[in-house]
């Protein structure tokens, strides 16, 4: 997913003018899936709730996308990950992550998970870990130019992961040929929740580009 | 998750009225985020859209629940995951997935994953692919009455999985102790895009309870 190397040639203006727009929409979008879970209004109040949402919805079915931001962003050379379910800034999904990563392949990010990653009582759901700690491998194997798609994940689970703030660090591990191992972890206020090895597999396109260099 | 075997006491025309009053809420929420990353509308119908969500925002702040949906339902008995990210029919987060399981741990759910759960263009983030086979795999201990949080979960990915109309089957594989292999399949149009194998460890409650029967 981030192994497209090609440049968002759009002027930096234009993409901040943009996503002035939109960041607010999915910030209050977020908002509202977390009270979806944990409001406690009167049912009059939901309804009346509903009623706003549906307006929103009206509103921005009026022009609907042809494509996927990931698809048009390809289409267009760009590598903007509005649309990420993880670090998406147009997406209510993502909470979002802000990855800072290097270019040795280390990577980190702090952020929060509320009520809506809820698996377990009090606790983020073991999946929503996973989705978690996929996405900053990603970033590791892309920071450290052998991008790919995740081959094999594999998850251990130390203990709950607590619903709030957490930490992912991310680090390559080893690299032979088209495969790149790269292992991170989550930490809670008491410690590695979750560790994760990810197998990533260079594309074909990037294997070329390589093989190119002198 | 689901190893609370505690009865949910309260009248199904309860349960049924106050999910009627939060599903649509959660279902129209849900077309929000769809949106948020679909639509193609102009700035000041954006700007519009986001007063309409911040309104309605606005209403549902009025009261917070103090605990999450999951502690509240531990602490009152109940088994209900409205909150759950994969099948929580009050979670804008999750598709919601509807798991059919039956009693030898086979689990089976069709549904759609939209534009919201994009990773590489056009295909389900590798990591959302990881939760909701999670997610499955613990209906499949569930339903087998070997329920418990996952100790390890892993992933290999065969094939990118294609946004739209997806199928997971899960059952299990095996059982040895406070242990429990359960394995998984994602499948797309062009058959299985993914596989999972968690393991997943009896709770401490459980086991009392299993040591206890006849």
């Amino acid at each position: 997913m981030n192994w497209s190397f090609a440049a968002d040639e759009t002027p930096a203006s234009v993409i901040e003018a943009e996503a002035a727009v939109w960041r607010p929409l999915a910030e209050a979008a977020r908002e509202l899936v977390d009270l979806c879970v944990m409001s406690d209004v009167d049912d009059d109040e939901v309804r009346a709730a509903q009623a706003d949402v549906e307006a929103a919805v009206a509103r921005l079915r009026k022009v609907r996308r042809t494509q996927t931001l990931g698809q048009e962003h390809l289409t267009a050379g760009r590598r903007r990950p509005w649309g990420n379910p993880v670090i998406g800034l147009r997406n209510p999904i993502a909470p979002p992550l802000e990855v800072r990563s290097h270019p040795d392949g280390r990577a980190e990010t702090d952020f929060h998970c509320g009520a809506a990653y809820e698996g377990p009582p009090g606790l983020v759901h073991g999946g929503v870990v996973a989705l978690i700690l996929d996405q900053v491998l990603g970033h590791s194997v892309g920071a450290a130019g052998r991008p790919g798609m995740t081959g094999t994940l594999t998850l251990v689970y130390r203990q709950g992961t607590p619903l709030g703030d957490l930490r992912v660090e991310s680090w390559i591990d080893r690299e032979d040929g088209i495969k790149t191992w790269a292992k991170a972890r989550m930490i809670g206020p008491d410690g590695v929740t979750a560790e994760a090895e990810g197998v990533f597999i260079l594309p074909r396109a990037v294997r070329e580009r390589l093989s190119r260099r002198p």
